[in-house]
């Protein structure tokens, strides 16, 4: 399933486009209505106080309830735009934002009413085609979830720690963190979470973070080594959501200072199948999955827009200038990241299958 | 350039097909067997005793030291094959190797001497690709260069500190890091990593470790937002390297425990140029370069085969069984991995310029 | 530029999704209303019935009137749905029609209310994409254009006959032709074709016919061998249109029964340029253009609907059966066809020259 | 299964890359041989005196008999070069070549030897690259063959005379056709096209002539609508090979001047199965296999290399010159085209086929 997204965030309305997608699925639309939920703006002090249907509509490929194997497109119109906050982007372009990236590459022409094809709001089709590639691999037993694992230097409990990857246990702690504003496991870390927020925003300050997120139940053999490899797919899908700017498997970073005995993740047969001890490689060997839950982190900066002051230039009179940003801010994303983040997982993951069992092999129905 | 490699480790060669490479261009090749001189191993206590003449004969698309425009294949034949050290992996796989997730992806039918297609030999073509990449970047005054920023735990000089940035500077640096066994900048580092190699060889086991890599001279607005973002075009050529686990940009995970203000790089007129007073992040912003240095780091995990007995399964007999790994070990490939990433990204750039400026846009002619 | 068709004919959209495409390019939109008004159907007695606005909203990456560089979307709503027409389309598949092997690729689950993505209303999108690939093209000195070759066996001029081929002479009769609602370049042919058309459709039969396609203003060394040739690209995008059967360029059929030495084109020196005396290779030699016009036929199967009572099977009884196509049927789709064709072609053109020039090269400013 | 062709005729190799394949496969070599034996040149006096061995070296992919699910690049090297041959076609093109095409898209960087990438040589790592798609294929059934249809205007018995359509019958006399030198069913019509060709030698001119091709054993349901449908891929694949100048599927061209109700393949019930009375579509029918035989012809433009003297241009004093092609001339080359049409159907089948049902459906064993 390919899927390709368009739209920007001021214009008529956003979109995505998935191809070579099985025909007769069922696709369970209040499931993604509720994916589309956890990552939509407006719901809280702690977020945008933009607010959106986002409710998306089937243009193709949807028809009684089952998928029909054409091209499915879906779209969001854009409600609730506010073209005037942002009509000095193009003199003032914002630190940390793309204004001045994007005016580089698309000469002078790029639509940057609301950051325009930049903005977050880009990622609420991709959770579409993320939910939709979700309910594709939980067809195969795959369950794709997420959580906050620090905002501001406020840690959640690590998957790894405390036996949650006894896959069911952690599927568990997943779906719970999902219902919450925060989708945390640790209730008191999100408390502290939330207050740093709150902190920050009062300041007028933003917030980075971790997101950890987990493939359970994901068979040994997907993937493949060299620009295809688990972790290729998944990088790339994942630095396509605004503000990523890094992504480790496994120990990732910690490699860096571990020696081979310890990392090594040591095999065994535990009821007469192959296990791994520890899961350092985090799931993924040689570009291919190992059987053992597949896991990852990935980084986000803070927010680009806050309310302070900052230096920026004035690129009319090629001048030094200050800027206060106008308009509406999060204060922290990280946690609207998350379903965006297992989005972005699952539709690699779903890359990866699709490409050994084809359209056929996800039809969830017999051959 | 779009690149494609193939063989395996043990069997008649290994190579790469380059395609939609510009006609008229002249390869240096003393310069591509240079490159592959950082990569090939066999130099010094430090790497594995496997020696090899790693030359590549280029096949096709190059005729009288310019290319043609057509394919261009290269191929390294296998000279220096020992397969009989091989021959107990597919009973007894050994941990952090591919051994079992071959099994897996390939039914049991890969080809596993030597590692097969997982071997870190199959890196020879990636660096002749990057080569080749590098001389076609340098023809728009692009370089792209790295170093060791850290081995065991012990770190080089940071490319961000100490004002290397001034880009010719850090291009001197790097160029003559890359003369150097161990590429470091800072020569003290360099001779505390070769002892803790050597301490580690000395133990069976191995380390891991940090590569920076930079590219200097890229003008702004190269890239896009989306799955071709340049973060996503380089992490994914750079998972497809053996052992790397992580990746970041600019500050990566640090910005995490950063805010925004901190976290935003504030733009200044700089002689009537627009810059970046600082460069969290690392030249790229909205998944499209900044003019400000590229940069990235790359987390590489320890080299998998160590002397040291391991736990591992007999896949036969369905039991427990110990593994001690016959054969030539790398006990840290860090250093030698160096050139590798550096070919990823430069073929990853490529990529993204030559999607702006179309295969004669590389020709280094005036259209 | 790529393009992405999406939609069935009863659903609540048809559409296209235009990836890679310039940014700062105006589009003429009259332009293009005026390119999706020689396909549409409904004007007149020898088309169908259907009425249908057939309006394009662009969804994304266009603002003021310029491209933005970002994904264009175009929207078609279907308005003029009638589906009751179809309902026993599944049970009694129509001769000619893509029912039995909808049912076969789509396991069942195909939405094929008139006909679906099947339906010939799927090319509405397609002439968009193309006209604004004409746009593009024509901003580089490149016309698309084609007329009807014959319908029923009756011929209209060619293009290679009479001297059209003097680049600008053509250019000229075919813009005359795309004006007239049988795009033919000799009145009188075309006259004789709608008394055809009019006496199949009282038979209650359909027509065939052939278009041959033209593009002018081609620069010599766009396209390369192999399966990225002129012929292959072209083919592939004229192939997609249903009802196309077959595809020859220049002598095409006839090569078969001429020799060498009448075949070959000779060369010759005109005011200092090369030029090709004849033009049996249609523009393209080696996959590559020759700088002499590019010039194509595409067959065209007689329209499949047709109202005489046909034998097919009752899939439900598994017996034989007899069945009346109800329902609107165009008694000739060929008129229509020639801007699907042009779209095609062009659509074709501009991937092969933006391969060579990249998405800069086409925004038609200076770089 | 992806192939990429590579090699220039007197550069030191050719070949071919294919990925995507599937592990685990043994590939009957011998087979292979003999399918690269019916393309090659140099046995008999109707074809090139250039003699090659041609023998194709497996690189990587193949271990044992069987593939390894890595890319497998096979090799040949070239062994009867003569480069003086050609030295003057820089300034002299050949009219019919691709000496003026490839001069203007390669920047005059083009290795022409021999013709270089444009030489009919190219062909023999497609047809290696076409012979293990048929292996794929025919374990799951599917038959590709072709014959000559005509050559200089004398016919063979089409396909779709004389019942030879009901499969078997087809494969066998397809089968038996492929051991012949000229591959024809009627072996009077080959005597015939001898005769013709030996004439045309004679006179220092050359033939063209039509290949039919026909798909056996593909079941209904392969293929989609669009860009991607069974016409596209098989048109694309076929518009690779040298001198391919047309193509029509089933009743082709002949659909021109055809009705309606005699196009219509009126379908029926044959031992409870669907089966359509007649296969005016060619087997395809709304880009999708019907499960009919596949039928295809391509028409095949005279050899470009006449041993008569030819108008072309001298390139450096830019004036009017004449010009005797010097060396090896293949009077006719469709017979030789024969087994290259076959493989790049094949190619094409095999890339639809594994879009639904992926690299492991296609590895004959069961999953």
């Amino acid at each position: 399933m390919k899927y390709s997204i368009f739209g920007e965030s001021h214009g008529p309305a956003i979109g995505v486009l998935l191809n070579d997608i099985p025909a007769g699925v069922t696709l369970d639309m209040e499931e993604i209505s509720l994916e589309m939920g956890r990552r939509a703006p407006g719901k809280s002090a702690i977020s945008t106080a933009r607010k959106e249907a986002d409710v998306p509509e089937v243009l193709s490929g949807l028809c009684g309830g089952f998928t029909t194997g054409a091209p499915l497109c879906a779209m969001i119109k854009n409600t609730d735009a506010r073209s005037g906050d942002y009509s000095l982007l193009k003199r003032f372009p914002r630190p940390g934002h793309a204004d001045y990236t994007a005016a580089a590459r698309y000469d002078g022409f790029a639509d940057m009413r609301g950051s325009g094809q930049f903005s977050g709001r880009l990622t609420a089709p991709l959770v579409f085609a993320g939910a939709v590639a979700k309910q594709l691999l939980a067809a195969r037993g795959i369950f794709v979830g997420a959580h906050i694992a620090a905002i501001g230097g406020i840690r959640d409990i690590p998957l790894t720690d405390g036996g949650f990857l006894k896959d069911k246990t952690a599927e568990t702690v997943l779906r719970a963190a999902a219902r919450k504003e925060l989708p945390v496991i640790d209730d008191g870390a999100g408390e502290k979470m939330r207050e740093a927020i709150a902190a920050a925003k009062r300041e007028g300050d933003s917030l980075g973070g971790l997101i950890e997120c987990a493939a359970l139940g994901l068979e040994a053999g997907i993937g493949e080594p060299g620009a295809d490899s688990l972790e290729s797919l998944i990088s790339r899908a994942c630095f396509a959501v605004p503000g990523v700017k890094g992504i480790e498997f496994g120990a990732g970073f910690a490699f860096a200072e571990m020696r081979g005995s310890a990392a090594n993740d040591p095999m065994e047969m535990a009821d007469g199948r192959v296990s791994m001890r520890t899961n350092n490689n985090g799931g993924v060997s040689g570009g291919i999955s190992t059987g053992a839950p597949l896991l990852f982190r990935a980084a986000l900066r803070p927010t680009s827009s806050i309310a302070r002051e900052q230096d920026t230039v004035d690129m009319e009179e090629r001048v030094n200038a200050k800027l206060v940003v106008p308009g509406r801010h999060d204060p922290c994303i990280v946690h609207r990241a998350v379903p965006v983040i297992e989005a972005a997982a699952a539709l690699a993951l779903l890359e990866a299958v699709q490409k050994l069992y084809g359209i056929r092999g996800l039809c969830g129905r017999r051959q």
